[in-house]
């Protein structure tokens, strides 16, 4: 299955894709993570270090390596058609730690060198040619905001997982995603909530988000930001937190079945 | 002066950028805010109510207007050379409230309809031609992350504020956002702490970034999000919290002069 997070930025789209990819890795599924936002660090929610992410070639230079591959300008397109399993991305792109295989798209090299549709464009064809096999997970950290949905880069994706904190903004910001991925044709949108701190938060989304369908959700902690700020992935933090992530997981592959 | 707010996702940008503007129409000064983030809600931090900001045409209407009125292809960048005054924009696309004018670039209205580009480039050409004379003061809320640096659109600011909360992930994020800003020529950047828990959280945002120059720090408050929930401008809030802001302003004042 192909998973894309969403949601208003600071919400904890990467804590989640991160964790979720690892917990997937630990049944035995094989996963591939794409980290698709250019301000994001899934390498970190995953438990990658700095030392070992930087030896990794940011997946926008797939863009050369596909031109010269195939011969043509939109090389990528084609290199993806003729390549279309996860086993077939070269491998210097990718960084497997506890079976999680990273993907990332690469930070924005320099101010004012302009947008990055096309790495976004890059990504969307990668989504479109990626054959998925049964026991695979394909989890993608996308950017924050609505941005990426204007462009489709999550067009191809089996569901979309908005990410939603008890705040006015991160609400709106939920309503406009379930639109916009009705436009692009994206039927299944799932809801986590973070950063609950009591009881009235989760009762306070659950009726502003009524036509959503909850995974479940994950209280406010400080042991979240002290993991983040130390670079240590949830699937190696403490069991309390865990067991929350471990619910959201399972909630989501019983929906998708 | 043109400032820009910028920062990681959620870590209070609007937040600000809605006091500040409110702040210095407080002390006269004439303000234009501009909000560049198409999943922000710049006016709910103003105190500007739904009912009100559904009257406003999205500043993306503009092209449109400036072909009409210019007959150029890129008309906006004729049209706001010959209209480079505040008081020249035509008064559909702005909202006064509290001694503020609202500008909303607007939300992205389909699915796959394409990237924020031409959006990103109607505003970078208005920060470009605006003539701001002595008193006013234009405040512009950016896009979460650093795509819009990528771009450029804050190219022609007088001086960059990033919001940074106490977390790896927006440490990073204010680092990149140094550099490319030097690279579009902005040599101003300003720092404003966020979501402070303890003087420990400061005293680490400051040992992290100490290439910064700091105007003051917001403490975490259930009030800040509440105010937020309800729609209610921190302007319009507890005195504790205004007086944060009110060092802030009178901090970036100081170092502007």
């Amino acid at each position: 299955m192909k998973i894309a997070i969403t949601g208003k930025g600071g919400v904890g789209k990467t804590t989640l894709a991160g964790t979720l990819a690892r917990l997937f890795a630990k049944e035995g599924h094989s996963v591939l993570a794409i980290d698709a936002d250019p301000d994001a660090n899934l390498a970190s929610a995953i438990g990658i270090g700095p030392e070992v992410f930087q030896t990794l070639t940011p997946f926008s230079k797939m863009k050369e390596l596909a031109k010269e591959r195939t011969g043509a300008e939109d090389g990528y397109g084609t290199f993806f058609r003729l390549n279309p399993k996860v086993d077939d991305l070269p491998e210097e792109f990718c960084i497997e730690h506890a079976g999680v295989k990273l993907l990332a798209m690469g930070t924005i090299d320099q101010g004012g060198s302009g947008c990055v549709c096309p790495e976004n464009t890059l990504i969307k064809r990668l989504m479109q040619h990626l054959l998925v096999e049964r026991d695979e997970v394909v989890i993608m950290d996308m950017e924050a905001g609505i941005e990426h949905l204007g462009r489709g880069t999550a067009e191809s994706v089996d569901a979309l997982i908005v990410v939603v904190e008890p705040g006015r903004r991160s609400i709106q910001t939920a309503h406009q995603i379930k639109g916009l991925a009705k436009d692009i044709g994206i039927e299944r949108v799932f809801l986590v909530a973070s950063k609950l701190q009591n009881p009235e938060d989760l009762a306070f989304l659950e009726a502003q988000l009524p036509e959503f369908s909850f995974l479940g959700g994950v209280g406010f902690s400080e042991a979240i930001k002290e993991a983040d700020m130390k670079g240590i992935s949830l699937a190696d933090g403490p069991l309390e937190i865990l067991a929350q992530f471990i619910t959201i997981k399972e909630a989501l592959t019983a929906k998708l079945k």
